[in-house]
């Protein structure tokens, strides 16, 4: 089984001084929060925003590449959680085959965000996430928190 | 006329809470630094010291999207310098062609590292650095600062 996640925040946690990229399944409202970098915020929240960086951003440049070689990003998958890590990958389109490529959730989730890629979340994955003790910390956020964006 | 440079140092700026990037041209002893953000400096970094994340970062990701499409760096070249912001382009070989991808020099050399990709800066770059004061700046530093990496 595999859900379809939308983001729908990224906030700052001052606790770890770090972003928290909120994804959502809106069909059974499972979050999955994931902690990410200053960089990977900025490289997600430009394609949030929609701002257009005077150069291009790393996955700007990425995603000039694929379209040069004309590969597709099909879609970006939430593989697997282990020691609060997640894994995902970048499932490619080229010619008439399907390519499957490690990636963090983060390079995954900005690079789908600029190619108007899916992203998916295995079940184990959300069902993991259900048993840490993240869902408290989402539970004290502010309901105005989410919903900043529509993707 | 275009010179190759290589990675000569990668030192942090306290004064502008940033990192240097020394590129030098070994025929001519020209210097260029290229100021770079914090997660610039790591990608830079890692790829130097030759360091192998558990998880692919950013860069290695595009690494990876490139070599399954079998499309190759075939060399990076920092172009323009204008406002003290450099501007860079990868050149990449598909098939029988070679393309030319507007990039900012940070990715254009974190890109190259991974790919042994030949690094290039035009006259004009470094003939315009020459005219800053960046030289001050770095006629400072103590030579034991560079050289840490050979390339």
């Amino acid at each position: 089984m595999i859900s379809q996640m939308k983001v729908r925040g990224l906030m700052f946690d001052p606790y770890n001084n770090a972003y928290i990229l909120v994804l959502r399944d809106d069909d059974s409202s499972d979050m999955l929060p994931i902690w990410v970098g200053k960089a990977e915020a900025s490289a997600i929240s430009f394609a949030l925003e929609g701002v257009s960086a005077p150069r291009p951003m790393t996955h700007d440049l990425m995603k000039s590449l694929l379209d040069t070689v004309d590969a597709k990003v099909i879609s970006v998958v939430l593989t697997e959680l282990k020691d609060n890590t997640y894994y995902a990958k970048v499932h490619l389109g080229y010619e008439d085959s399907e390519y499957s490529i490690d990636s963090r959730p983060s390079d995954a989730i900005a690079l789908a965000l600029r190619t108007s890629a899916p992203i998916f979340a295995r079940e184990e994955v959300l069902r993991k996430q259900g048993a840490d003790e993240l869902g408290q910390w989402l539970e004290n956020l502010k309901p105005e928190d989410f919903g900043k964006y529509d993707t």
